[in-house]
């Protein structure tokens, strides 16, 4: 991976682009304080962005793995334009071996390879890469869409709190809980949005009130910690999250202290949105006991900068996602509908299934 | 203040230091990174430092505005044998207008000020030090007093969280929190101290990490937000806490997260434990509502080590504290004995009055 000039602008909306044939990403590791694009070549170095967290989000994810298959297929047709369907194979599980709990990522891998048999005896690229376009198209649409739905559940303005970043960086554009708050905030729905800081990646002081400075949507942080107190003072409709995989009953995996601020949420009657394109719901999953929950390095909480912040020699206990039970949830919403109060059967309904 | 050598090891036991007439601190922004006393001059030097949080914990402030009378003491009665108890009182003022919400600090000075009367024409300096020795000597007392009380509350063998750090180094010396958990952990009842990390400062990383390693109880960080998600693996018995002030009817202020804890503890069936001196008891308040909550500057939240960490021109809401009512509370556990279930009768019944 190597940081490279590109001819736009640092944009939220622009965190993953293609341009002239090439992969870049907005490394979203050191936003705020430096926006740079790093190029991506091969599937290896798009798996390892994912890994790394050059980029997140769940439907972000899934859209940089269409485009990582992209590139894999562009290296293997050129090495062997006969044996690519097979070549490809290590790629994609490299790609799907990146992260395990975003649902999008092998969602977005299998739409791809659902194409191979249809391209013949030609280059794949053309074709593949219009699909991970339309992905990525898809994506906003549903985020648009969705947003609207979700604008449309806020009775009067009322000010809200979201976790960590479901915004235009960790989708396509626009965003899930960000395309909620951006479509209610549009329509004098939202007062203030309070961001948890969202330890230990900050996903909400550096992405979350990056985007929202940009959109000039009045954004303040909080520690995690200290919602349960913001909910306290009262003023707070909604607590508004994106989510990394939904399970067939309306369980919802998402950002480590989700789980936490739904538990507030219930005890001040304060009720919790989930914005998420259906492309996040895994029917396969009966519950969230069975998403299986990324755990990365100690290092994240007992390290800041490279600098030991903690004790040596101490511990950290550090998943990434928790589950929210379907019960704590009040809604989730996607373009294709909202379901409130969510269990197996409404799920099943919206999908369809 | 000037950071000097001293003949101690830094120890969480020895956070104020009195030694050859002169007050130093263990400074406990730069722990464990760096262990270095600072010493202190002045009432306004003890001042700054306590606002500066180069020593924090209730019981700690109390007992460094003591030391910090004796200074004040030291400099009004070299200023003026006959005028020092007029001089005294703008030194006094300033101590107290340090930080806001530990009552320790107006318990110590009020305590302090009662001997003024009884000291004659004499240098006040043996006898005011002899009060803050007694204050400081009574406060780790207290501490093991009380910690072997919360210690048989424990049925059988369990893991705890605790917040921010209610230690040695918040105290006198052994701590209250941690009072309890190394007299639980000494006779075999606590497995595993998970500690939330306590953003802003990282009091739980810095401190309790440090101090519990010393004493090699096993000890795990995670994030504040992922302490919902701990309980709801199981095999947490208690929360274990400390307070800056309880108020007459058991409300509790303590550290920012420790409400958000409470009521995470409350649905998940897992008990709450305050533990505090008596010297934490404000009676002249009937409520938690009637605490003076401090606010910091945003800047402890948007910044790390002097840089940047969130996006620019945003805001943050920084309470350092917060208030748990004591009906998320199951016992109060001083070193005159145990609350349960507290209220005003019983709080008015374990104070006497």
């Amino acid at each position: 991976m190597e940081a490279l000039p590109l001819t736009i602008r640092a944009n939220a909306d622009k965190a993953i682009v293609w341009e002239n044939d090439r992969l870049y990403l907005l490394d979203q590791r050191i936003l705020p304080t430096e926006e740079v694009y790093i190029e991506l070549k091969t599937a290896l170095e798009t798996a390892h962005a994912i890994r790394d967290m050059v980029v997140r989000g769940a439907p972000a994810i899934g859209i940089t793995a269409a485009f990582g298959v992209v590139l894999a297929a562009r290296t293997c047709f050129a090495d062997s334009p006969e044996r690519w369907r097979e070549l490809i194979l290590a790629d994609m599980e490299i790609l799907a071996a990146s992260r395990p709990t975003a649902v999008n990522l092998f969602w977005a891998l299998a739409r791809m390879k659902k194409l191979f048999s249809s391209i013949g005896a030609n280059n794949p690229e053309p074709r593949l890469l219009q699909e991970a376009m339309l992905i990525h198209q898809e994506d906003v649409a549903a985020n648009r869409a969705l947003g609207a739905l979700g604008a449309e559940l806020f009775e009067g303005q009322t000010s809200v709190i979201t976790h960590c970043n479901a915004g235009a960086l960790a989708t396509g554009g626009y965003g899930t809980a960000l395309g909620v708050i951006r479509s209610a905030y549009s329509v004098g729905k939202i007062e203030m949005v309070f961001a948890d800081e969202t330890r230990p990646w900050m996903q909400g002081s550096r992405l979350t009130a990056w985007e929202l400075a940009q959109d000039q949507i009045p954004v303040t942080l909080l520690t995690d910690g200290a919602a349960a107190s913001r909910m306290a003072q009262g003023g707070i409709g909604w607590i508004i999250v994106g989510s990394d995989r939904i399970a067939a009953n309306g369980d919802v995996a998402n950002k480590i202290g989700t789980y936490n601020l739904a538990v507030a949420a219930k005890y001040h009657g304060v009720k919790v949105l989930v914005a998420a394109p259906t492309s996040t719901i895994d029917m396969s999953v009966a519950s969230g006991a069975e998403i299986p929950i990324e755990f990365r390095k100690a290092s994240e909480i007992l390290k800041w900068g490279g600098q030991q912040v903690a004790a040596s020699g101490v511990d950290a206990w550090n998943p990434v996602f928790d589950v929210t039970p379907a019960a704590l949830v009040d809604a989730i919403v996607t373009e294709k509908g909202v379901v409130l109060s969510p269990n197996s059967k409404k799920m099943a309904d919206l999908m369809g299934v």
